[in-house]
């Protein structure tokens, strides 16, 4: 089946968690918008407000004649399909539920330089990002990768079902790659206590299909229009959560 | 079946849309944390971060022998078993799709008044709250409304799928009542441009298990320590941008 996957084409962002999962199982797929016309495309399905099942924002995918929106579903969607979740409902539940705590900590990433409003520049909302980004990487970070960092202890495989790699494995892969460029600083000291996670990164980075994938032009580099940015002034972890 | 919904006894928060299916439905449930004990059960489980496939934060559902979490994983977990999701792998991938741009919905709803981190309290954030409740009611509660009061026209008869309810209606519902609740002006006014979701949430709030539950004391009333609270400093709406 060709896929035809539709996203900004400017930047990595949620459309980045399907294309890794593309990749590393070597589909054949569009990345609509990044070739000739393919904004206009996209631009014109997002308009369509009159459309049965119309997705309410990129990324989507069409699949034999469906489209389907939200990153979740989408991975549902193309778990089953590219062989990267189990086939027993249990099974892809669990994945699903370990994908939807990333993509609420992807919104806690995000928000950090827009906490605010999506809609305006960082600039405009800088003084509360300084707020946000220390609240975020004293609490929640660290949660989030203590959680996470326990998943792979209890799997015991170094992937978080075991032995077999999942689509949210490469989700992990691209949250810990993208708090890297955002915040390296704190996420040197942060990793330190969860070398599992470390681990899991390189695992994931050396998979075959994925390994070229990120040498390639296809892989958009971290830039600052993305959801992972680098603002120094962001990047500040208090010692007095240190906890090493 | 016999199932355990785990979630904060206090609020409706996140816990609420699943009360909702589970009262719609006339299922057999527990909400444990509001049994005597219920808490420490619910803190022991939690806490044991070495068990598998635990969950990150409440609400979880335990039902035979399985613990599922995050809001959305859940529904589809019990969309198909009462029967309040359609059997079809596209119709299901559609209903979990609408409630996951639900969930984006309901963060930003939070958000409004913790801008800056969920651990502070409003008062530590009110400043920044009030920035971020005009950008709020200006632009985003807008789209996301014009959205799904869109979805109601295409499917033509009353509810998101059509004529027969799905669980992403009864959220719906709980959007629109919560809203309601948090923002009563603006909701009074962005609503007159929107009379399909006036309607789906009366047709909703009628249905028979539904309009039992809500009128009993298992409805934990709208309160300040929930995801939607009331301020009445955030509730305003700028006259330029209505559109009426």
């Amino acid at each position: 089946m060709k896929y035809k996957l539709y996203y900004w084409p400017s930047i990595q962002g949620r459309g980045e968690f399907i294309r890794l999962a593309l990749e590393d199982a070597g589909a054949d797929y569009a990345d609509v918008a990044r070739e000739p016309g393919g904004m206009a495309a996209m631009t014109r399905i997002l308009g369509n407000r009159s459309s049965k099942r119309a997705p309410f924002a990129p990324p989507f995918l069409a699949a034999g004649g469906r489209v389907i929106a939200q990153t979740p579903a989408i991975l549902w969607f193309l778990g089953a399909r590219l062989g990267l979740a189990p086939n027993d409902e249990a099974g892809r539940l669990w994945v699903h539920q370990l994908q939807l705590t990333m993509a609420d900590w992807l919104v806690e990433v995000h928000d950090v330089h827009h906490p605010i409003g999506s809609g305006l520049h960082y600039e405009a909302q800088k003084r509360e990002s300084k707020r946000r980004a220390a609240d975020f990487l004293a609490v929640r970070l660290p949660k989030y990768l203590r959680y996470f960092d326990a998943v792979l202890g209890s799997s015991r495989g170094g992937f978080l079902l075991g032995r077999s790699v999942s689509y949210a494995d490469l989700s992990l892969f691209q949250l810990v790659a993208g708090l890297r460029y955002a915040f390296p600083r704190a996420m040197a000291r942060l990793e330190r206590r969860h070398p599992r996670l470390t681990a899991l990164h390189g695992r994931v980075a050396a998979r075959p299909g994925l390994a070229v994938y990120l040498a390639s032009e296809r892989r958009i580099p971290f830039n600052q229009q993305g959801i992972f940015r680098h603002y120094p002034e962001l990047d500040t972890l208090r010692n007095n959560s240190k906890k090493t």
